[in-house]
C-alpha cells in the first residue's frame, strides 16, 4: 500500500505532517512518498501539477492532499495557478465522486453561527460529482457572440454537460451510500431551467428503481440552499453536480462553524481516492503553528476506510479525535472559553496519544 | 400611471389583494388592470404567459406580480409550466436587474435560524443579473455527446454566456446602487474555473474605474455561500450572474428567517419593473387566509420608488409596515409567543390603518 503525500501550500505542509504522524503511529506501516503541488509545484518545476507529482499520484493507492493556493500566485496565467492542480488531479485520476460530510461534533456546537437547536447533531453527507459539468465542458472561451441580442459583442462562455453514464455512476454511489446511512437521498437539480439538470433528474429517477429501499427526493438548488439554512438536519445524503456541489458543500460545511474539522474524499470507480481537508490553504496563518490539523487527520481516516480497506484503523483515528475534543483541547479556530488552546503540533501529538 | 396586476397561483391572489388595498389607500389613485399568469394563465388560455397578459405587462408602467406554481402543473411539458411565465416576462420585458434586499427587522430577529448577534440589523442587497447566463444561453438540449470521454452517449447540455454589454449594464446598476448605500460592492464569480466569470470579473473591474468612491471586492461563489452563513453583515451590495444569484439570493433571504417579509424588484434599462415577493406560491396554505402579505405590500412600495417615482409614498408604506410590526401583529409564518396572530386580510387592513 503506497500513499502519495501532496502537502501543497500555506498551512498544507504543517497539517499534513500531523496526519503523517498519526498514520505512522498505527501498527501497520504504509509506504509514503511526497511531491510538490500547487504553488509549491510551480516553484519547484514551473507547473502546479508537475509531471512527477501526477505520476506519483497515479501509481499510489491513495493520495493525501493538504491545500493549495497563495495570493502571490494570483497574477499567474490561469493554467499556472495553484488550483489548477486540483482540477488536473480530479480529471486525470477520474475522481468523479466527492464525498463531503458536514458533521457537527457536540463539543463544538457553539462554534456554529446557527442556533444550537438547528444544528446540534448535524450529520449530512454531500456527494458532489467532480469530473463533469461546466467545470470541464467544452467549448469554452471568449469570442464574438454568434447570435442573440448582443450578437457580435465580446462574450465569455462555457458549456454545462452531463452524459448518461456520468449521471448513472454518481447516482449509484449516492444510493449505495444512502443505503448505509439514513436511507434518504436528496438529488439537487435545476430542472425547471436547465436541460442538463432535467436530464440529470430523469436519469437519477431511473437509477432509483434499483434502490427502492432508499427514499429519493428531488429539490431545486435554490431551495436546497434555503433548506440548508432553515432545517439542515432534515437532510441525510445530498447528491448533485459539480457546480452546485461546490456551492452547497461549502455552505453546508460552514453551518458547522468548524470547517477546520471537516475531511473529504474524492473517489474513482475503484475506490482509489484523493483525501483532503474541506478548508483551504489559509496563507494568512501559514507557518504560525496554529492551523487545525484535525480535518486532515480525519481525511487520513477516510482514506483508510475507503481506499485502503482499513475500517478498523479509520475507527481508531476517529475515536481518538473525539477523545481529544472531549478532553477539551482546541486549536484557535474552534477555541471557546473553558477549553484549552493548543497549536498544530500539540493537537497532532494529542491525537497520537489518544490512539493508544 | 398604469399598473399591471398579475396575481398568479397559490397564495398569489390573496396577497396581491392586500397590496392593491394598500395602493388604493394612498391619496393618488393608480390605474390597475389584472390578467392571469402561471397556472391561472394556463387554465384560462392554455399558456402560462398568455398573449394578453404579456401585452398588458408591456404596456403598463409597472407590473405587480404575486407568485406562480402548483403541484398540479408538475406533469405538464416544461414550456407550459407556470414558472415559464416568470422567465418569459423577464426576457420579453428585458428585466435584467433583479434587486433582492435581505433585511432583518429588529422585531423579527428571533425568526432567524442564525444567532441574533450574527444577523440582527442585517441589511444587504443582492443584485442578480436576470436575462442572461445559462438561463437563456443557446445552444441547449439533449444530444449524443459530440466529444469527450463519453462521446456518443446521450447527454444534457446548456450554454453559459455573458457578453460585455450585459455585464457592463448590470455592473453600472450595482455600483450606482452601492453608491447610495454603504459604498461597498462584492462581485461574486467563479473566475478560477469559468471563462464566463473570468470575463465577468475583468469587465466589472473595468467599470469600477468610473466608481472609485465605491470599494469593490471579488469573491468566488463558493466562498460567498460560506460568508453568507458565517458573517452576513459584512456584505453591503452583492452583484452576480443569474444562476449564482438565484442560489445566493435565496440563501440570503432565508438567513432572515422571514422570507414572507422580503420584496423584490426586476428592472429594465428605463426603470420599468416587475415587483414580486421573494417567496413562492405556497399552494399548501393557499386560500386559507394565513399567508403573509407584507412581502407583496413591500414590493408595491419598491414599485412606487423605482418605477413610479413616488418615493414618498414608498416611504409611507414601509413606515406603515414597521408600525404594524412594532404593534405586535404577526401572520403565522412569523408568529412568536407574546405577539398577536392575525390572518392575511387583517394584516392588510392593519397596514392600511397605519398609513393614516
Ligand atoms: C479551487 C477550486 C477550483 C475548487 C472547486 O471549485 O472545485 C474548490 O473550490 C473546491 O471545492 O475544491
Ligand atoms: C421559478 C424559477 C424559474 C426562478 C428562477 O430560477 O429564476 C425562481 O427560482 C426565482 O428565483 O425567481
Amino acid at each position: 500500500m503506497k500513499i502519495a503525500i501532496l502537502p501543497g501550500d500555506g498551512i498544507g505542509p504543517e497539517i499534513v505532517d500531523q496526519a503523517i504522524k498519526v498514520l505512522n503511529a498505527l501498527d501497520e506501516k504504509f509506504e509514503m512518498e511526497s511531491a510538490p503541488v500547487g504553488g509549491a509545484g510551480y516553484e519547484a518545476h514551473g507547473h502546479p501539477l508537475p509531471e512527477g507529482t501526477l505520476k506519483l499520484a497515479k501509481e499510489a493507492d491513495a493520495v493525501l492532499f493538504g491545500a493549495v493556493g497563495d495570493w502571490k500566485y494570483d497574477t499567474l496565467d490561469r493554467p499556472l495557478r495553484p488550483e489548477q492542480a486540483i482540477l488536473g488531479l480530479r480529471k486525470n485520476l477520474q475522481l468523479f465522486a466527492n464525498l463531503r460530510p458536514a458533521i457537527l461534533y457536540p463539543e463544538l456546537a457553539g462554534a456554529s453561527t446557527l442556533k444550537p437547536e438547528v444544528v446540534s447533531g448535524l450529520d449530512i453527507l454531500i456527494i458532489r460529482e467532480l469530473t463533469g459539468d461546466i467545470y470541464f465542458g467544452q467549448p469554452r472561451g471568449v469570442r464574438a457572440a454568434p447570435d442573440g441580442p448582443f450578437q457580435g459583442a465580446r462574450e465569455g462562455f462555457d458549456t454545462m454537460r452531463y452524459s448518461e453514464p456520468e449521471i448513472r455512476r454518481i447516482a449509484h454511489v449516492a444510493f449505495q451510500t444512502a443505503r448505509k446511512r439514513g436511507k434518504r437521498l436528496t438529488s439537487v437539480d435545476k430542472a425547471n431551467v436547465l436541460e442538463t439538470f432535467q436530464f440529470w433528474k430523469d436519469i437519477v429517477t431511473d437509477v432509483h428503481k434499483e434502490y427502492q429501499d432508499v427514499a429519493l427526493e428531488h429539490m431545486y438548488v435554490d431551495n436546497a440552499a434555503m433548506q440548508l439554512v432553515r432545517a439542515p438536519k432534515k437532510f441525510d445524503v445530498i447528491v448533485t453536480g459539480n457546480m452546485f456541489g461546490d456551492i452547497l458543500s461549502d455552505a453546508a460545511a460552514m453551518l458547522t462553524g468548524s470547517i477546520g474539522m471537516l475531511p473529504s474524499a474524492s473517489l474513482d470507480a475503484n475506490n482509489k481516492g484523493l483525501y483532503e481537508p474541506s478548508h483551504g490553504s489559509a496563507p494568512d496563518i501559514a507557518g504560525k503553528g496554529v492551523a487545525n490539523p484535525l480535518a486532515t487527520i480525519l481525511s487520513a481516516a477516510m482514506m483508510l476506510r475507503y481506499s485502503l480497506n482499513r475500517a478498523e484503523q479509520a475507527d481508531r483515528i476517529e475515536n481518538a479525535v473525539k477523545k481529544v475534543l472531549a478532553s477539551g483541547l482546541r486549536t484557535p479556530d474552534i477555541h471557546e472559553e473553558g477549553t484549552q488552546r493548543v497549536g498544530t503540533t500539540e493537537m497532532g501529538d494529542a491525537v497520537v496519544r489518544a490512539l493508544a
